[in-house]
């Protein structure tokens, strides 16, 4: 596909949806794990590239969201991707603490199928 | 967290959004590697499951979208696991062809930051 490729941008900027955020993609950086999705806004986009620590918008409560700033869980910025389109940022991450996840998991991801449900699974 | 963890339901359901879609993404069963991330609608996430090849949504053709149907750049379905809200779902692929990417590159998050821009970068 060399034709796409010398078509693509060499510069590009997020492309916020209609509420002003893109998807954000945590992913530890040793492990490769992916630890969780969640979403920024400009304004937590530039204080988690100029600070280092990962800063997502709250969709729920309409705020910036310190990640780990009450738990302690803090996630430490490695390196940062966006992806073709804009409208989603991966982030290689140290993640603090137990881990990413409100109850206290190491990933948000831990629901598996199981004949036409989602079963809790401990095993990551 | 214990508290936390002890209320955490044993099944869950998809979170659809108001669109009737969650947010979706592919890692590189092997690898780890984050390929891209990308939406589906509880048919799409159904056919997913049946089939064991990745079908996703596209809200820019409002159409089911077979990845790899046209370029043969399929995505094998390894594993699944829904998120912590369920709106957000980590599918393990193993991704053939050239890669993910429409612009045939393996991985869509290719852009990273420098001085304020998000510039190509061909390090993956």
């Amino acid at each position: 596909m060399t034709e796409a490729s010398s078509t693509t941008p060499v510069t590009l900027s997020p492309n916020w949806n209609e509420q002003g955020l893109i998807s954000v993609i945590a992913q530890e950086a040793d492990t490769g794990e992916v630890l969780m999705l969640a979403w920024m806004n400009a304004e937590a986009l530039e204080l988690t590239l100029s600070s280092g620590e990962v800063v997502y918008w709250s969709r729920s409560r309409q705020a910036l969201w310190r990640k780990g700033a009450t738990s302690g869980n803090i996630q430490t910025l490695i390196d940062a991707r966006l992806d073709c389109d804009g409208d989603a940022l991966l982030l290689q991450v140290k993640q603090h603490g137990a881990g990413a996840c409100h109850t206290g998991r190491r990933t948000c991801f831990f629901y598996k199928p199981n004949d036409g449900t989602w079963q809790l699974s401990e095993d990551g």
